[in-house]
């Protein structure tokens, strides 16, 4: 356990692995602030304690911005997951430091500036290139720890 | 390796992630369950097997029931995803037996009541408490994390 | 980490989990490339690459194929995440290697053959006992790694 710990590849993953999904559970509390500022529910039992025994069905609606929020909150589980699964097992394959640390800055950058491109939104292809750059950085790290330890 | 399967932190953390896991995948087949009884598919050859010959139209439709299940199965992702992640590197960062445990119990808790409070569905800000229970457990566990390894 | 890099099981799984979640990452880029060869898209900015300053809204719309798509990679999330999360700590128990190695190839082709099942589309049963396999092969590997770790 204590090697784990002190073993500098490690403890680098474990850093940027807990920056990006913290980032990842703040689009929790983005959606729910877009849903309250915006008043769009998706439960009756949300719009409720908006309507003040009003109608309901005008706060069940689906809008714009808070769809926004949900595919890029989506499109983070959808990166960020294989990120820490192969970033643990690479980090577990004993690279070299500053190759590892590359990756895992790299992806980190990458996400951040893909919520900035997907929120504002900045014209394409913002978005599209944030995400390749994510994306293989994710790849070279797995084909990375295959190479090494490949076992079918 | 037999270390960390003799580590009492890593055996607490492996029990309630495999238990929070598996109480995610029950959401797969409770959405099956509502999908069948219903009688509300996604996919025409679903349908198929249950209009034996009839329309397909009618069985291709959006239920209540069945979206709220799949709200509720994405709010496990989005949530027990970060869980998993931190709660693995947290483990490996040597912290207290006790209040490790005060973590993953308060977050298995959380989740279940979550689920309860969703699927009733209880009055808010039931589920609201429950989903900031477990994410601030979750936090929690990430700053203690970056500060035992920080390494940027 | 020396030793966790020279075990069989370990290695097992990573060469499996690393599969398996680029297997993941792949659906990405096929729901890119069903959006812009249907040209059918979610964001304006996204559609305004493709409208060449004509109308935007034709281009925003849903499409069954880019949905089927969609559907069978929040499936893969769903049950992917439990099989890394599971399998990970199932690895670290002491499983004997060539059980583990029959869970992982198990998972791992019930994975492919789902989504050539989804994507095809074959007629149900198939999707349905492919689901099921996976779905089985994790579940078995959670109740080893309790049963050998458990400290509740």
């Amino acid at each position: 356990m204590a090697q784990l710990a002190d073993n500098e590849v490690f403890r680098a993953f474990a850093t940027y692995a807990a920056l990006v999904l913290v980032k990842m559970m703040l689009m929790s509390l983005m959606t729910a602030f877009f849903r309250i500022t915006r008043k769009v529910f998706a439960n009756p039992e949300d719009a409720a304690v908006h309507s003040k025994g009003g109608d309901l069905k005008k706060y069940l609606r689906t809008d714009q911005d808070v769809e926004r929020v949900r595919r890029c909150h989506l499109n983070d589980l959808e990166n960020i997951v294989p990120f820490v699964g192969v970033g643990l097992l690479y980090a577990l394959s004993n690279p070299d430091l500053s190759t590892a640390l590359l990756h895992f800055r790299v992806f980190a950058a990458s996400r951040v500036l893909h919520t900035i491109s997907y929120l504002v939104p900045l014209p394409q292809p913002s978005r599209a290139l944030t995400f390749f750059v994510g994306f293989l950085a994710t790849l070279s790290m797995a084909f990375s720890t295959v190479r090494s330890l490949l076992l079918l």
